[in-house]
Parts: C-alpha cells; structure tokens; sequence
C-alpha cells in the first residue's frame, strides 16, 4: 500500500513539472506560439451581441455573424476607436444553405439561412503584445481546434487597408 | 401670473384625462390594438443575443440577424419547446449591400455587407393574450414605428407551416 502511494506520489510529481515546463515555455515564446498563443476559444463567445452580419460568397459561400465581447461591441457600437485593449471581436461562419421550408411559405425561391457552422475567427486586442500586428492577434478555429499558424499569417496583411477603421472591416448595424 | 399656473393646471388635467382615456381603450380592446397591442419596440432588444442569421433574395432583398431575449435564446439554444411566455423574438433586416472594401482585399467580387436597416419584427410570446395566433403576437416597425394592422394579418397563416416548431422558422446556429 505504501508503495502504491510513493507511486502515485511520484507520478503527480512528475506530471507536476511537467506541466510547469510547459506554461514556462509558452511564456517564454508568446509570440511565436500558434494562433498568436491563442490556443483556445474566448469563454463564452456565442453569447456576446452581435456587431453585425453578412454574406461571402464564392468558394466561402457562407453567412457570417460577428460578434463583440462588451468591449468591442461597445467600442463598435459608439464608433469610439481604436478598439481598447480586451475587445475580442468573434467572426462565426455558417454554409450557406437554401431554405425550401422558407421558400414555401415566401412563395418564391429567395431564402439562404445558416447551415452547419464552417469556422470561427476572433481577432484580439493588446496593444503590447500584438504590436506587430497593428495591435490584434488573429486566431481561427475548425470544430473548435486552432488551424495552422500559416494560415494565419496574411491576416494583418489583408486588414491593413482599414486602418483607419484600426484594422476592422465590419462596421456596426445599428 | 396666477392665471398661467391655473392655464397650466388646466392643461395638465385635460392631458391626464387623455391619457387614462386612451390607457382604458388600450386595455379595452386589446386584442384589436395595432401591432398586436406591441406599441413600442421591447427594450434593449438591441443587445439581445443571436439565434442564427439569414439571407432574403428578390424583393426583398436583405441581411438579417435573428435574435431573442433570454428566455427565447435559452428556448431555441436548448431546443425546449414551445417556447414559455415571455420570450420576445427579433428579426432585424438589413439591405444587402456589395463591399467593394471587402472584394478588393478578397480579390474578387464575392462580399455583401448589412446597409441601412429596413425593418424590425418582433415575435412575443403570451400564451393567454395571443391564445387565436398560437400564442404569438407578430409587430413590425418601419424606422421605429408601428406598422399598419392590416401588414400583420398574414403573419400567423405564414408560420402555421412551422407548427411543429412552436411557429418559430429560425433555428438556432450554434
């Protein structure tokens, strides 16, 4: 018996450091780590207000819903920019799916809801730690896990032409 | 100046009564209020989190968000059915406008974006009140006002093919 407890006792002593070394290296290398060391999704992002919607289509084909924590949508909503640090901003796509039920009752083929949910996309802000970046960090996620960090490379690229919008192509629907 | 007090007075009476007369009409016939008797969009609807999103092609043409106010976002989040008095659905629409912002940093023309609201519609449930349209009162507002009654007869014929549903089309995106 007290050899099984010296085990167990070793066991969580081992798993211990381990767990140490790894928060201490993901320290060490923020910046470098994927998904802008965003490794999972903001608590609670379904249920933040919505800043506004749209449509991609094209090979995305999808409608979108973006959401704001109550920092970003704030700043949204009252146009009062650049964004504070801790505004998250949630991007949440869906396919892009002709409703037949919709139709119906329309009398006419002209309605697209949302189907199954294709990914999701959070742009956070921290003036410091994203400096580079024109102060977000971009993350994307595909049922609910980060996507290569490559793929997030061309993020800020593409945002730049909105700077004057500090780096945010949606604008709020009031 | 003691005659401007008694105009005053005299002024505030008569409003008074005015406005407990047409509180007694409301109460009176309230079934056969415009807008169901939803005189006012509810408030903060605003800031209600969001069921799904939609698109509406041809005439009409739009970007919609649907949201609901607590009880009606738990119902549709959960699936629990019907949906208990209280809950208040919101459909906001939006013109679907082409990003040129946006196609350019796409490369392609593939964007469409929310423009100038169009219209907001309301679904509100009260069982009892609403008892002859499935316990559903419909209201739309035009630019924050009330529609005419006759634009809300055909609501409830509509969405009797969602009976199922508790009436309610818009299904919950997760």
């Amino acid at each position: 018996m007290k050899q099984i407890a010296c085990l167990v006792a070793v066991m969580m002593a081992v798993a211990g450091v381990i767990i140490i070394a790894t928060s201490a290296s993901g320290e060490a290398d923020e910046g470098a780590a994927p998904n802008f060391g965003i490794a999972t999704m903001p608590a609670g992002y379904r249920d933040w207000r919505v800043i506004s919607v749209a449509h991609e289509a094209g090979s995305l084909n999808d409608l979108r819903a973006v959401l704001g924590n109550d920092i970003a949508f704030a700043a949204a909503r009252d146009g009062k920019l650049p964004y504070p640090d801790g505004a998250i901003i949630a991007r949440l796509a869906y396919s892009y799916v002709p409703s037949a039920e919709n139709n119906k009752a329309f009398g006419r083929e002209q309605s697209f809801v949302a189907g199954a949910p294709t990914n999701v996309q959070f742009m956070v802000k921290d003036s410091k730690k994203y400096a580079a970046t024109g102060g977000w960090g971009f993350a994307q996620f595909n049922d609910g896990k980060a996507v290569d960090d490559a793929l997030l490379k061309p993020c800020f690229g593409c945002h730049v032409p909105v700077k004057a919008r500090d780096f945010v192509f949606t604008k709020y629907a009031p």
